[in-house]
């Protein structure tokens, strides 16, 4: 399938994602679902999310400001995900703290289909100490041994984001994809929207490579199209919102 | 009262609305009432929130991403709540997890003036099983009927939102308002704004079914007026902010 | 250095500003810091934010909708920081909540750099009661005593704000700055931003006074070049980030 047929079938089929996310990118994740033409469903304590996982399509699991409802609520959310349901593992700024790190280690045990992060958090995913939060110290290219063996653990697939996104499997580097805009790294939440619009793609694409370059392009296009009639990050942030939307609306994202 | 002057005594006022809402949509519904020219008040523990109520002119409950603070907050301060604050029960997305569910059937113990929802949440709460999220599978037509159900056990009013929304008392319909723009449905907490909106109307109102009407009719005509400039959900959501500053600057909503 | 001199260096820096801050307000510090070129950490739980801050150039601790999880994590997170690591306080909307207050007295112990609140917030501070919410009923001029008395008690600044914010030490009044716009008050969260650039000035200026100069007169400056192009506060909240971006970009803030 195309980047194109990934993502018009997802919104043809307005795909629930479940996202247990970071507090601070919460709202651009789920306006940005909507905006896509997917539907967001945000709920993250032990008592809820577990529950709630069982009505979604796809589930986003990101550790950006883990609270103590997340650090209960997201191990039992992905221990009671329906095993049809594919996963997307974000693990914000791990390598600074204990609680974090170890959390997403244990979390590759339940094999996510896709794992996101920036260089220094696929490396302390790895093993590696990583950076200092959710800027990445480390290049795509540094990271990729670590994602290879990060995705030799889970089966699935490991994107590496960067100025080059690079996507990695167990058998190697199978993409890369130089078209992030600078500005996405100015707005807040824009990496935990990619994964929640990958985890969305998940659902509709033929395998986790597809998925996770159709994600990538979506929303590097959507960023292209916003950078050019942005002044700034603030007006940058409105403009992906529309740019995601008009994608939706017309149908016609640019094929990669 | 019109709805212009509903709206305009309550900014008038500086109505302060105590909001325990979803975390997705807190940002929204503060900005919202700021720009409409009332006062929010964010905070839901169980420590603060029950004093905190008691200085404030209204109260919105929302059990979108109910939180464990809020699970233990929001019947605490409902609770403490003074007999002459009046205040609004969201009960988003309710019929998915049981532990929402049961929270918000218990709430209408404390006879909310106003119950907004969708239809599938006013179904629910009548104890109807209820749909997929924040969204609606079923139309307010259907729901009428629970929503009269409703009305009937807390003496007040419910407002099922949709397409056209209807404002419900133990009589049956008393308002029907098709002005709902289909881009408010587009962006992430516009239906929690609306229900912070008429808790601040029940200050000003002559009664609930008057609150109601408008605080539907102030949002809808701010985001008709908003829809009109925007290009897309992003920028739809900044316009929206400055069409209810707007009126309330000049004071001069359209009456419905 | 000059206020354009101590914004310019935090910006080369990349300062890195550890946000333990309002939920509601928690997506404009971050994305403010991110547009005015430095870098947000924000994480606030018992577990995670005392060892986070050990990689932070700077702390802001700001109480407003203060969570159970915050609750633990603040007084803890203050105590874990490093002595060199300078820190902010912003006792939101004290006085109205026993908990909040009494935690924002205790925290005077560990003496911050700069407190920043608005004249009642302060008033409380120093043993007053305190206005309704994160509005302020009271001028900066008559909380100015009470302004003195905080700062002599924690040997570093008092920010005042209010139409006219004044600048506080133990001497007296240090500094008065009337460049704040009205629409500032309009959008959640501006003084929570105000904070969290304070913490980063305090990085990079000689000392708490050309810091808290710096950080007011930066963020109005902004303030002044938004509320010039902005129509209503949802676009002024655009056109905000924007303009701390413009700053960032050309270092060229306008000298105060």
């Amino acid at each position: 399938m195309t980047v194109d047929e990934v993502a018009a079938a997802a919104r043809r089929r307005a795909v629930m994602v479940h996202c247990l996310t970071a507090t601070v990118s919460m709202s651009l994740v789920a306006d940005g679902l909507l905006a896509a033409g997917l539907r967001p469903m945000m709920t993250e304590t032990l008592e809820e999310a577990p529950v709630i996982v069982t009505a979604a399509d796809a589930l986003l699991v990101n550790l950006g400001t883990l609270s103590t409802d997340g650090m209960a609520g997201i191990p039992a959310t992905v221990a009671a995900r329906p095993e049809e349901t594919p996963w997307v593992l974000d693990p914000t700024a791990i390598g600074l703290a204990p609680v974090r790190t170890r959390m997403a280690r244990e979390l590759l045990d339940a094999r996510p289909d896709i794992v996101k992060g920036n260089a220094s958090e696929v490396l302390a995913l790895a093993g590696g100490k990583g950076g200092r939060g959710a800027d990445s110290a480390d290049t795509p290219q540094h990271a990729a041994d670590a994602a290879i063996e990060v995705a030799r653990r889970t089966g699935g697939v490991v994107v590496v984001s960067g100025p080059t996104d690079i996507v990695v499997t167990a058998d190697g580097v199978a993409e890369r994809i130089a078209r992030g805009h600078p500005m996405m790294a100015r707005v807040t939440g824009t990496g935990c929207l990619l994964g929640a619009l990958a985890a969305g793609c998940l659902v509709t694409a033929d395998d986790a490579v597809e998925a996770a370059v159709a994600a990538v392009t979506w929303l590097d296009v959507a960023g292209e199209i916003a950078a050019a009639r942005a002044g700034g990050p603030g007006s940058f942030r409105v403009q992906l919102l529309d740019a995601l939307d008009e994608a939706a609306t017309t149908g016609k994202e640019e094929a990669r």
